[in-house]
């Protein structure tokens, strides 16, 4: 290391922090807003909210910032040093390509698009949307060339989201999903084997679906001295590794909604907490992005909690904390909460299996906006076309069609593949768990989930942001990213199920 | 007014709001750290404020708002921009006085002394305390000289929380009502009055008390739409004018502590969610200092909570709420609330009455230390001496004598008066309000608040700091600021309880 690389590493951590603890403490006024907040306080804190990222943006585009990366730039670091680097360099780089006016705009223009959405859905009616839509695709097509003119700016724009596994391994993935899931699904689909739907009839109280929550919480693991459990609109996870906290929602006439979304938060803020303390406000640690922090959250909500021995292990629990379940078993439960539904068209509602069939529509649609080989008028036709050939459904109106995701009036084009690219990678991490740990099944069936954190905190929590995401699968299972393992467990599994 | 005026006028305006912003962000985390908060959460949390109220340093010394206060230096300015001007150069001028290296200073040496302060609370042990103290006391000596190396100490750090009353004028208060209520208090001492206490033999569920507080802040106006009740281990509000929340706490023999604080806090909430919406994050959008804010409470806690009338419009929903009490009246309620506590030392828990001789110890203290004419070793003595004169009484040991409170050891000196003066304004104010409104008892008795709220709205709330201190009692009762009021309305009261 040259003499003065040390000074500007220093500086640059100093600096970083600061950019940090500010995108902390929006973090804390966002979950605010979502659960404790009065309905009046709106205009206060979307103010508030402003300046922060004003000054966030500020930080992280500053000169000392610059002036330690070329500094560093000439040094030799050692290979911690050079991921800090690393990730503080490309968050500054993009930071300071965008033109602040450019981010302002796009942030006025969405505030406009989530009204004009909110109304255009209630009113199932894309041509209410259309114009909205088509300002915030050419928005972010000049965003996606500020950063790089000379790229695809779909590319560019899902970087912002997953930056390091590239939009040719996930349309390679989603392609693959798309090839093998269609005909397993429409096998499940011609199935005689229905799946038992033992909460049908009844009706279960909000405080019996949070108890039993609560208790599942903590049963995972849940750390409650650096966590809570609240209700949203929508369920999320916010936090660090000092206090991340999950919300959920309940609905009255299925609580296997409310447990499943639970799960998966937990897995969110699970990962948060494994992050390492003495990191906190670096990249070290910090999370990877988006399809790691999936990974996390699938692999929770699906290979644990839409497991067999899992059910088997909390049937119990679920029998006394419900009227009118007493009699149920525990392989009931599971093929419950494994139902696949031929006839969905919401996304958040969908099995483990269709699930990737509406994301698969959803990036083939912003990829050919952004790329301008789409026009914003014809979407939902080229939407519904989609359903009925993946899905074999066709929406009848724009609301449970084009118009039902809040992702493009967030003007997010990009995100949708995260999700897909997480659960294969939770599969892949789950099966490599499974090696180095032998019988997972039976420690799950006994209730026993440490080995399992001590595995994902040391294989993957622990790291931060140090690899990169093919690094960090790498690292972690011995293996490239692959979809192998994915299709291989719902094969088994829905085959298992469904008798295929 | 100039011609350039207008711009660095509207110049300043933005770059306060960024301030304002920050600081409004700094108070949603505070509260959520008290509220909310994960104990785990805290080593984040602290490190999120540091970096916020060190960019609002930054941003409030800007030479971007230095250079427009000197263009409207020379500027023609009507009335509500002098005062605006006025506002943000004080806190300026204040802010960019000090080192930051000071300020750093005294924010690590205080949470250094709220540790030494809670472990020798515990061991009611001063001298574990004093060295702590006897630093704190001399970074505020270096403090108060940055900012005016020619006036009395204690003076300048008084204006960090009453700016414009002067500290001559909180002298001649404090020592009038010294002169004043020590025989008034010794008369109720001698008197063969007691009052009642009807909740003595009882314990009183959180929930119950819980309810009949929401009950109660409803009835008083309380707009839960902007607003919400937590609880804490110490009550307090925080916000602005689109969300201004409170907390209480509740302890289960005593369910008219609880009342109380929630009434408390709801006079200061109340201040806020009146400030003008169009004003906010600006001096006219801001409410005036800690006496105002204080005359605020008091007016609500004293004037409205602890009035006859009162008690006898709520005392149907105190039978409801709690067993017990069925047979009790209003004027029973009305006694109990009013007791005076001729044995009691500690000041959180004192009465209407002898509230004031403790603020008088601390003052005549606190000043004495800051301007070097007494010892941090001889408090202790200096205390119980004071403790023994005001009041009758001798604290046994430091816990329940010079260590009772959080004040010092948060490095703060020259808060403890406007307890005093707030208390004081609440009686004029309110001696004015009832002399526009006419019979204020009868509206109370009645559940009729609205009268109150609207003079209080428009008399001080609609101001935010458009006035100094002085000019603002003037505007609203027409006279400048005095103890008679005050020293009237206990006189009365107690002398009619009391039947002295």
């Amino acid at each position: 290391m040259s003499a003065e690389a040390p000074q500007a590493y220093d500086d640059l951590l100093e600096a970083y922090r600061r950019v940090s603890n500010v995108e902390s403490a929006v973090g804390v006024l966002s979950w605010d807003q979502q659960v404790t907040m009065p309905d009046g306080g709106a205009p206060a804190r979307s103010r508030q909210l402003s300046t922060l990222s004003g000054l966030k943006h500020e930080l992280l585009t500053d000169d000392g910032i610059a002036d330690a990366l070329e500094t560093l730039d000439r040094s030799e670091l050692n290979d911690e040093q050079r991921a800090v680097v690393r990730e503080i360099r490309r968050e500054h780089e993009r930071a300071a390509a965008v033109p602040q006016a450019l981010i302002e705009q796009i942030s006025a223009k969405s505030s406009e698009a989530l009204e004009v959405w909110e109304s255009a859905k209630a009113d199932a009616d894309f041509s209410q949307f259309a114009p909205v839509l088509e300002e915030l695709v050419e928005l972010r097509r000049e965003y996606a060339a500020a950063i790089d003119p000379d790229r695809d700016p779909y590319a560019v724009l899902f970087e912002d989201y997953e930056p390091y596994l590239g939009l040719e391994t996930a349309e390679q993935v989603l392609e693959r999903l798309r090839d093998e899931l269609v005909p397993l699904i429409e096998a499940v689909g011609d199935s005689d084997v229905t799946q038992p739907d033992p909460f049908a009839d009844g009706t279960y109280s909000e405080q019996a679906q949070e108890d039993l929550s609560r208790e599942i919480l903590t049963r995972i693991g849940y750390d409650w001295d650096r966590g809570r459990l609240d209700t949203s609109s929508h369920p999320f996870t916010s936090g660090n590794q000092f206090d991340c906290r999950v919300t959920t929602r309940f609905l009255e006439d299925d609580p296997l909604s409310a447990l499943t979304a639970t799960v998966h938060e937990f897995g969110h803020a699970f990962y948060n907490l494994g992050l390492p303390q003495e990191e906190y406000g670096t990249p070290l640690g910090s999370s990877r992005n988006l399809s790691v922090h999936e990974s996390q959250s699938r692999l929770w909500e699906n290979h644990v909690g839409r497991s067999r021995p899992f059910w088997e292990s909390v049937a119990d629990d679920v029998r006394e904390a419900f009227e009118g379940v007493e009699d149920i078993d525990g392989e009931t439960f599971y093929r419950a909460a494994n139902r696949v539904y031929d006839d969905n068209l919401i996304r958040v509602d969908a099995d483990e299996l269709t699930y990737h069939m509406h994301i698969v529509v959803r990036f083939e649609i912003e990829r050919d906006l952004i790329n301008g080989d789409l026009d914003v008028e014809d979407v939902p036709e080229v939407w519904n076309d989609k359903y009925e050939q993946y899905l074999g459904l066709r929406p009848e109106n724009d609301a449970e069609g084009a118009l039902q995701d809040i992702h493009w009036s967030h003007g997010n084009f990009g995100y949708f593949p995260t999700y897909t690219l997480g659960s294969v990678m939770a599969a892949q991490l789950y099966a490599a768990a499974e090696d180095d740990l032998g019988d997972l099944d039976g420690s799950i069936r006994a209730g026993e989930f440490e080995d399992l954190q001590t595995w994902l905190r040391e294989n993957v929590h622990h790291h931060g942001a140090r690899y990169t995401t093919d690094d960090l699968v790498e690292v972690a299972t011995g293996e490239s990213y692959t979809a192998d393992y994915f299709l291989e467990y719902v094969t088994e599994k829905y085959g298992d199920l469904y008798e295929l």
